[in-house]
């Protein structure tokens, strides 16, 4: 399926609908309305309706949505009907904690690599039982063991160099927890990871209400 | 300073800009042209212009702006020329990487309480020198050592739980790190970090474009 001129910002949303549906699959929820998804998902449901309208006919007009069929549709969109593999670059404190982190082979991410250049580390297990490989053996594992998707929690100084190795290695998406811009060609997508641009966002809500 | 109606849009992007900026300085560059600097920040020059345009006059025409003096105007913009204490709720894995991460001290973010439930945790002292807390002494604390901001990193199911509490105690502001959408009056700015969502955007443009 290819669509195109979707703006990130829907992308975003369907997978916020996404994992609203999820708990509410889990709570036994068969049909659902746009107004009442919207409340959920903290958006208006003509925001809902309008999104999902980029890919097609959804629900049924008066009744609302069948979550099963709604998770499915939207999993189908985003291409999460699969499992994506990922390496981990930056086996630091962020780095680990997110490896142990649960949420992410809940939603079908799988830390299938971890690299490091701290001799200290390479080599070490992890408790997911991955081994800790050095970053100048990135190409081949990652071409081994079919990585998608590319991790950065390295220092900011180390960033660029990585996300260079993962491009050449033939790696298209990358999730940087590093707080720097990465540049990379137009064939790689990147997600920025921030926390404290988060934040600021929150300080300025702070300072102008209060 | 007052400010009414800025797309929250404009607000990340001046985060944005203001850690380019500080990059900038540290390399000892003075002025800079919107294009320069919008290549840097990954936008166009029309983008930079129009976000500052809602604060005001900056820059001058044909020279550029003025870095020191653009930090300056875009920390009093969101509120950054002071420091924020922050109470981190929840110290498992990705709570602790979190108090240990350099990078908000470096933005005048600082953690000065840290709260669980664990009675192996609580008492314990933290490489920062914190003392880990009993979330039910959450009003107290907060109170004590004014606390300004909220982050919370509990699993998705103590999370709304855990933000009604530090609403009681007076907190309006929440980064919420827990899979889940909480629910808050309008007083409260909540920002939502989910690292999946991001891993999801990426899995969606590798779909449809390879």
């Amino acid at each position: 399926m290819k669509f195109t001129k979707i703006p990130l910002a829907t992308i975003n949303r369907l997978s916020v609908y996404l994992r609203v549906l999820e708990d509410l699959l889990e709570d036994n929820t068969d049909v659902i309305s746009s107004e009442r998804l919207a409340r959920h998902c903290g958006v208006n449901p003509a925001q809902i309706r309008k999104d999902l309208a980029y890919f097609g006919e959804f629900g049924v007009r008066g009744v609302g949505y069948r979550v099963v069929d709604l998770i499915s549709q939207i999993k189908e969109i985003l291409g999460l009907n699969r499992t994506w593999n990922l390496a981990m670059v930056g086996v630091g404190n962020l780095g680990s904690a997110l490896i142990r982190h649960g949420n992410f082979i809940k939603h079908g991410y799988v830390f299938a690599a971890a690299f490091d250049i701290d001799p200290e580390k390479v080599g070490k297990k992890l408790p997911n039982g991955l081994i800790i490989n050095h970053v100048d053996e990135l190409e081949e594992v990652v071409k081994e063991r079919n990585i998608h998707i590319g991790v950065i929690a390295t220092p900011a100084s180390a960033a660029q160099s990585v996300a260079n190795q993962l491009i050449l290695a033939g790696i298209n998406g990358i999730l940087n927890f590093a707080p720097v811009q990465i540049q990379v060609p137009d064939c790689c997508h990147v997600e920025n990871i921030d926390f404290t641009i988060k934040l600021d966002s929150i300080a300025y809500h702070l300072s102008t209400n209060f």
